[in-house]
């Protein structure tokens, strides 16, 4: 006998975990397609090249990579492995298919993708991603137009208290020049920043100290991220924070490119449902070295971490084209959706979570062609089904319904058969009644409709 | 730079083929609910040891198998595999969940599996199985409805013309037995029997004689298969043939299990949408060795190879649970349908095709925000709603929808917006108007389906 469970960190979606995430994915589906996205699809396998190098270090080293086949087999090498993310397979897509897609590609992509993480509470070596990709404009439309779908997405799951933070990669940079960093040590202190949320801002001007960074630029970062800079994002709004932080970056009073493409995109969303949601944060990093202009990343009160995030990314087309095409994104984590969504009973009380909404059961076994065929009857009203297959009792019958909840049982003895009748029990009810085999259908719709 | 095809035999789906495949497998989907089937999904990766030895020794060799991580990398061995099939991971939800699951499971699951056979026209080396299974009832009623619910799948994808070929693999032993070849070359009979379609009656019958089957069993054999019995098959329809074969196999005119079986799959599914496309085909073999009753398979005369096939598998589950479940299924190839549906054009002509419904363009870039305010009243109105985002002249937006076959242009210049409407160009009847904003989306959507 072989071990009966999923390989480790990964699941079994048995039927209800599948209504919970075929909702999710529907929703987000439908709103990203109203945005003018299109549905993209990868291999689950890549070759391993086109994965290595893209993630970093660490990245490398959760891939999962497959043995050779055949003769090199025991080689014991790799030659192909499993997707990684859906960000690297869209830009070798882009480059693959550039004269086959629109100039202006907008691509959502919902599929699984495989990490040797070690699995812990909600962190799995397979999970799904929601992504959303716009390829081919620099313009600030396109970052509008991503937080007011994700904004929009995450509304018709049923979130109100989300937050999108925003930064930018470059304005990172700038502020850490301002505050004195150099520009050896700006990738130790985004590490340390990237930890505010879980370390506060004691414990990253610890890091920081240790890292190498004097006590007066952690004290003008400090000021920015908690300080009169914070303040006035906290009672002045996005806006009175980004002249803030300009005002910080640069003495001599002149914008930088960075702030003036945030301003826009906080104006580009003013009318859109983004807005009340979208927030500045100058301390928001993201971990993925691609980044090369604004990004963001969606968060609940309640969940650690974020629903998903995303982010500029200029120059990752080229490392497969060779030739650079801008592109910006947004990837949701269905996973965590799910996990926040079932802890505060968010699902629709109406998700499918029986197996039929009627069964039919028979007296003798020898009428069990009638059966499928009155089945057939309810079937084309639009009613799923379950035929009772096996010559038990009738009371054994309907008793397997009710253990299942299905609410409706249609009986067919000799006297329904012989009239063209067939009997409708209604479980929750516990009522009865006969109809023409032609009229149930209706009858049982009327009844679940009745039921809500 | 990095190579930009996706790994051999394996395929990125572009939008178009998205919509195609969404299409297949939302008609595949709805029939199955309608007969009581509930979604199963199962990792892609399994422990390498549930798959070794369940597909036979060539199966073995075709599995993907996934290197072990971290510090055991380096021993090139692999400790996981890419699912092969959907029925053995089937087998081992069953085996696993037993307690939570209803005692006849009946699950549907659509998920792509992998196998490293030398790619070929039609063969990937990823590729989806539409899977529909029975457990925890031996009834003949489960074979009559996976027929139907089958045959329903595939004349409402709009095949008329299919066949769903009936034999049990029991009845293939009593014939074999009658015919007079010993039960040690029964397996190579089959195999010989299995290229019917390919090398016809006389391929089969050199085969089976360099195999050493005798010459008396080949001619008894090639009776049943091409001579009288095939005729009252021809003649006579299913049961006529029935009676042939039985007679063949138990002269003294008693009918052995595996023909009252079939019998009884013919008289249920006499009024269901099966009838009139299943036939009984004494020769059908099936490839896979799990089989234990009857089999059946699904043929479209334009397509070598099957659309599809399967059959009862009593001693599977067992393998994995100890204890024996019986258990029947199905297996709809997707890639296949896609083909022949494609040759045949037979995808509804309103499959989405395009990127969106309607662009916006506006005159001045200033404008933009009210751009992103128009789209969502647009999206509010159900309307898929692209955006250009780039500061391009007017004509050039237009072309750019056009050339993307997007029906309609709603542009916003200075005019339109001051006064709150805005003009809506029908790029195909090359007319337009000028709406309140609010009533915009309303005048599309009655352009669409003026447009059907």
């Amino acid at each position: 006998m072989t071990r009966t469970e999923p390989a480790r960190g990964m699941r079994d979606y048995l039927p209800e975990d599948i209504r919970r995430r075929e909702h999710v994915i529907g929703v987000i589906r439908r709103v990203y397609e109203r945005y003018g996205f299109e549905p993209l699809e990868t291999p689950a396998v890549e070759n391993l090249e086109t994965l290595m190098g893209k993630y970093g270090e660490e990245g490398n080293q959760l891939i999962f990579k497959i043995l050779k086949r055949g003769e090199h087999e025991a080689s014991g090498q790799a030659d192909l492995a499993l997707r990684y993310d859906l960000t690297v397979p869209l830009a070798r897509v882009v480059a693959q298919y550039q004269s086959k897609l629109p100039r202006l590609f907008k691509r959502y992509q919902i599929q699984p993708v495989w990490r040797a993480d070690r699995p812990a509470r909600g962190r799995f070596r397979e999970f799904y991603q929601c992504d959303v990709d716009s390829l081919g404009s620099t313009s600030p439309v396109i970052e509008a137009e991503l937080c007011t779908a994700v904004s929009v997405a995450l509304t018709e799951l049923g979130f109100t208290d989300f937050h999108l933070r925003l930064n930018h990669r470059q304005l990172l940079t700038e502020i850490l020049d301002a505050a004195g960093v150099p520009a050896e040590l700006h990738g130790s202190a985004l590490v340390a920043l990237d930890k505010l949320d879980k370390i506060k801002i004691d414990g990253v001007s610890k890091e920081m100290s240790e890292r190498g960074i004097s006590a007066a630029a952690i004290e003008a970062l400090t000021e920015v991220f908690t300080g009169r800079i914070a303040m006035d994002l906290v009672t002045g709004g996005p806006m009175a924070g980004l002249q803030s932080v300009a005002d910080f970056v640069s003495r001599a009073g002149d914008v930088p490119a960075s702030v003036e493409n945030l301003r826009r995109i906080f104006q580009l969303t003013e009318n859109t449902p983004a807005a009340g949601h979208l927030t500045f944060d100058p301390s928001l990093a993201r971990g993925l070295s691609y980044y090369t202009g604004a990004i963001m990343e969606a968060n609940v009160p309640d969940l650690a971490g974020s629903l998903g995030g995303g982010g500029r990314y200029d120059n990752l087309v080229g490392m497969f084209l060779g030739q650079s095409v801008p592109a910006c994104g947004f990837s949701l984590g269905l996973e965590r959706i799910l996990v926040v969504m079932g802890e505060r009973g968010m699902f629709p009380p109406n998700l499918t979570t029986t197996a039929a909404d009627v069964m039919l059961a028979v007296f003798d076994a020898a009428d069990a062609p009638h059966a499928l065929r009155v089945a057939g009857l309810l079937r084309e009203a639009g009613l799923r089904v379950l035929v009772y297959p096996d010559a038990d009792k009738i009371g054994k019958q309907i008793k397997y319904a009710d253990s299942l909840g299905i609410p409706f049982v249609a009986i067919l003895g000799g006297n329904e058969i012989a009239a063209g009748t067939v009997t409708v029990k209604n479980l929750t009810a516990q009522t009865q009644a006969t109809y023409d085999q032609a009229a149930a259908g209706g009858a049982i719709l009327e009844g679940l409709r009745q039921r809500g």
